[in-house]
């Protein structure tokens, strides 16, 4: 059989479903044709293959290409000094009052061009391209007006044109209450609905997202919004139960959305009902870590209903700046205890399930996009043990 | 004034203790002979100098190149294995009945040749040296024999020939019993004692270390092998307080060490006693966080006494896996709620303070080694903040 390029000698984490833990397979190949996987499997079960370039990757380890799937990685500015005073012992008000804060984001995002968001946000792509992601959603949410939220989503489309990655996008207009709104909530949930058919037509965004928390936009309020994205046939995510337990975990099951993220407070009934929903639970350790927030996301439960779990970056300036996937693989065992398989599946096969694209990547099978992380190490577990270290020996991206 | 190399254009954070905090020139030159610091200061007030090469560094931030004062780099095999069993569930006597434990490190140890040591620990020196590192301490304290402890040091000192990078060495064969000692510590400490001669001659080791605590050697112990080393001319350090509170602090200061190490159960005297004798107190936020210690060191006495600050990352396979020197900045912040100039001070001023260095290393000031790092950042902040992200523009050693 003809391929393009084929990788022998290969030690695989396939993490198909149909094989048990990651998928292992000791002596694998992995084939591919226009940029989607052939073959992927014992070596001993291949067809005979005429590749026009043949690779031996010497005994290293495959994995499918990293997916990040939850990140605010467009806004401008950064809170690098909010940080700072924080720890010189500033209280939140007087950082407020020094220009800190949400706004301070919206207003840097507000000011920032289209191209200037992109480039602010390149390097940080390139950190999580670095460690072998070749998946990434990007969330608009720090624009909180409609030009500057289209914007925001502009760029993050930009980003997939600027790099051999693929970025799905999701409108957060519901992030936060914009200033000029003024307290109006009510208000500013109609002019973040009033947008989605906009978004919907231009395909400006994948999925719709909102904060579901006291701080932020009641369950009532998301579910109305819900509603609307529903009809346009936009996904839905959610941010839920962060900081308290508003049942959003139950809301977005609700809605059959492809995930709630955060769960720090999610209860019995939520996780039950994501479970039998097949939405993802999306943990995000690295926010928990950089609040020292201690209430743990309730990791039994929905191992007990089976509800799946993905880990992401969450990247963003106020509450995670964080660009390794890796550490983040860590934090979701150091902080968490997930097993290492869980916390490998969770940015991998699981990550493309709260993205709705497990049809297409998170997974080494035939017929998905070629999507390949090349690692120098000798058991998948060391890309969890390790802290600060990247063993990417090659990262490949549809085929290439 | 005749130099060889001159960084123009600069933003300095110098951690001149003559300046206050971060010691900012904020239009700076940095020019070099020989591989030293021929002026460090404001363009204004530097002498006309005609340089080989010129760089304009665009008004980049440059900082001394961070010193890495606390690891144990050189080791055989990892524990990834250890750390994956132990998620899933297993006991330590488990872990220990699967040939885990800092047995298993000490057996791959042993059996490695020097050249594989190196080999290694190359990787995670690379990873340090990539972050802007241009000093680092290696510790021996796996191998548990007089052989070796001995192959341990050499590996260290080897590194130093194969990197461009200071290396300081610290014999540890007081990191624990081996099985061979069957129980008897005194026994074993003569042992460690009796190869500190051929250590000072062959000039091996800078400095010795101990680990004081229940599960290793009592403060009586240590004092014995730290007379002994004292004898010789060897500086001090010791592994003190992490578990409980054996004094180690006071007895770190009594010995006149260069520091005390970890310290999450040091007390008000140990933290006066180390103030009064210049003993170093050196955080290790990364084993802090990956044993998931919840004591935490008191910063507040430290500060109140005046007892210098350094962190380091400890890397090692048991508790500590870590490369990554600005990550630890993050967790120094973030778990110890350091300031950004406490964190950043204690990788470059206080680290060079915890290794006997300060006169050659550690600041941007005329007459110490031209080591310095470059970097891609808006204020110093940044480097503490974020995590996961290298901002590192360049890194010079020795001029270079
Ligand atoms: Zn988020
Ligand atoms: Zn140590």
């Amino acid at each position: 059989m003809r391929c393009e390029r084929i990788w022998r000698g290969a030690r695989l984490a396939t993490l198909d479903a149909a094989r048990p833990g990651l998928g292992i397979v000791e002596n694998g190949i992995v084939a591919a044709a226009d940029g989607r996987i052939l073959y992927a499997g014992p070596a001993t079960e291949a067809p005979a293959f005429e590749a026009e370039e043949a690779l031996d990757v010497e005994g290293r380890w495959i994995t499918p290409g990293l997916i990040d799937c939850h990140t605010h990685l467009v806004f401008g500015g950064d809170r690098a000094h909010e940080f700072e005073l924080r720890l010189a012992g500033a209280s939140y008000e007087e950082i407020a009052r020094a220009g800190g804060g949400i706004v301070s984001t919206m207003k840097a995002t507000r000011a920032a061009s289209e191209a200037e968001l992109v480039a602010a946000a390149l390097p940080r792509l390139d950190a999580l391209i670095a460690e072998g992601v070749t998946t990434i959603e990007v969330k608009s949410g720090y624009g909180l007006s409609d030009d500057a939220e289209l914007k925001s989503l502009r760029a993050a489309r930009a980003l997939g044109q600027a790099r051999p990655v693929s970025v799905a996008t999701t409108y957060l207009g519901a992030h936060a209450l914009p200033p000029e709104a003024k307290g109006d909530k009510a208000g500013y949930i109609d002019q973040v609905i009033a947008l989605l058919p906009r978004i919907a037509k231009e395909k400006l965004a994948d999925a719709v997202d909102a904060f579901c928390e006291g701080i932020a936009f009641s369950p009532d309020e998301v579910a109305r919004l819900f509603a609307a994205a529903r009809a346009l046939g936009l996904k839905l995510k959610l941010h839920a139960d962060q900081l308290s337990n508003l049942h959003g975990a139950k809301l977005a099951a609700e809605f059959g959305a492809l995930s709630a993220d955060h769960l720090e407070h999610t209860d019995d009934d939520g996780a039950a009902a994501m479970a039998q929903a097949g939405t993802v639970a999306v943990l995000l350790p690295g926010a928990f870590y950089f609040i020292r927030e201690t209430k743990l996301p309730p990791v039994d439960l929905f191992r007990r209903h089976g509800t799946r779990i993905a880990l992401a970056t969450d990247c963003n300036p106020g509450t995670s700046p964080l660009t390794s996937l890796l550490l983040t693989l860590n934090m979701g065992a150091t902080l968490f205890r997930l097993t290492v398989d869980e916390c490998l599946a969770g940015v991998t096969r699981e990550a493309a399930r709260a993205l709705g694209r497990l049809d297409d990547i998170g997974t080494l099978e035939a017929g998905k996009s070629c999507d390949l992380a090349i690692w120098d190490i000798e058991r998948p577990a060391e890309l969890v043990y390790r802290m600060g270290f990247n063993p990417l020996h090659a990262r490949v991206w549809r085929g290439k």
